[in-house]
């Protein structure tokens, strides 16, 4: 059996599948307190015999093994998680193999792995109240130095936009431009409240678009996933496609734009079905 | 003994290297027409017995493996070579194995093997008339649907640059803003004839080092290298660096940025030294 931690800033999703893949149990926790959140988290997997385990993680986290504080939520504004040792805390109970990484990656590696077609490369990007990216490239989670951090990439500003930006370090970022914190920011209400028929849905699909373009030219994955809750809005993803379209020029011939960007298969399930998918992963890397 | 080309659009040059990786020979020969050039590629290493090919080649290349057109170059404006069928052209002559890629991917290949550190992941920009990239993670050359474009990202404009750009598809990507080309169109002489104090190459710093923030964003290569003519330019390779810790405004934590953004160890053979390790890699990955 296999465990998977969706370790996320307002709730955790925790869940056990077996080997067919089929998840046995899930829950959701609220993110506390570590103490808290973790206790629950524990007791959960103790009722099961877990060989593994896969944890995907809001950030920022320290994925190299190396550094003293690897498996580490590093900076965070959200309350008492600080530097907290994420993965030495599980490794106190479970000594089983580990497979830490971003939520985000683990999100990209759940699509990558139940994307229908024969796919070898995957980006997720979720646009949220903030943004970030995960990506698989031939079937690998890529991190560097560190893990990806693109939903912070410099945009082009619209010639129309004189928002400054919500993003605390960059100001005008893609984050600062088009998440749903800066909607927020930008008009004084939720993103959610606001007509499908907004003009501001334009620029933000333009500012994506962009994104979407410059990850193509780095990386050109054979696939990108949007989610997050600003994808929510009816009619948004077809606005990116336009726009990728339009800023793309014809100059890389990507998969037709309806294949090429889509919102997720599994919905919001994507980051856990990864991070079980990396259990899997890391116990047949340990066995080999 | 292991055969290199590194393919460029003036020049290409052919070396063998035996299995210390000596160079034994190295030619030039200039880039004129596919029949007269490749006839003299073949004559080089028909004095040797190759074991395995390495191939960086001028873009935009094919290298989809089920694709009718692998092997070929694509459309590209340098006469005569458009759909030419290169790696089918050597295989008529030489029926080992190739490792088929493109030019820059070959010189971030040949900086990463031969980085004194321990370095698994190299970006290479290139420069020069035109802009481009090529990236190694995890010890791997990273192509997704297509092989990196990374010259051609979006870039937001500098407030004081009214330049419309040069790029015939983009216009103001970061090719048409700061390759020599542009540099050539937007001041009517070429960029080496321009003083070092001239302030265009603070512009060129601000897109550049605009470009390596949104590349570390994405995958936060261990090193990028900087080559090609316009890096000749003195100075310049440090104003990009400070234009990156500018613009990073201290949200990604990167290698001390001497370290990290650095001139190509191999200067010009960085391409030629890495289509040889190219021929090592795919003999050794062969024979496996």
């Amino acid at each position: 059996m296999y465990g998977g931690i969706e370790a996320g800033g307002t709730k955790f999703v925790c869940a056990v599948a077996d080997q067919s893949r089929d998840i046995i149990e899930k829950i959701k926790i609220d993110t506390t307190t570590p103490e808290e959140t973790m206790r629950q988290v524990i007791d959960f997997f103790k009722q099961y015999h877990i060989k593994s385990l896969g944890v995907g993680s809001f950030g920022p986290i320290d994925i190299n093994e190396k550094s003293d504080t690897f498996g580490y939520i590093l900076t965070t504004p959200k309350s008492g998680w600080s530097q907290f040792d994420f993965l030495g805390y599980l490794k106190e109970y479970f000594d089983i193999p580990m497979y830490w990484t971003t939520d985000v990656h683990a999100a990209a590696y759940g699509e990558y792995m139940n994307a229908t077609d024969n796919i070898k490369s995957c980006l997720y990007l979720t646009v949220g109240t903030g943004v970030g990216g995960g990506l698989v490239m031939d079937g690998e989670i890529v991190n560097g130095f560190n893990h990806p951090e693109m939903g912070h990439i410099i945009v082009k500003r619209h010639d129309e936009d004189n928002f400054e930006g919500s993003c605390p370090y960059h100001g005008d970022c893609l984050e600062g431009l088009a998440s749903g914190s800066s909607l927020e920011k930008r008009l004084g209400r939720k993103g959610n409240t606001l007509e499908t028929e907004d003009e501001v849905w334009d620029l933000v699909a333009y500012y994506i678009a962009q994104a979407l373009v410059n990850y193509t030219l780095v990386v050109s994955p054979e696939r990108i996933i949007l989610g997050g809750g600003v994808m929510n809005q009816e009619l948004l993803i077809q606005k990116i496609r336009n726009q990728f379209i339009e800023l793309n020029k014809l100059y890389v011939t990507h998969p037709a734009v309806d294949n090429y960007i889509q919102i997720p298969r599994l919905g919001s399930n994507a980051g856990i079905v990864g991070a079980l998918s990396l259990a899997e992963k890391v116990l047949l890397e340990n066995k080999i």
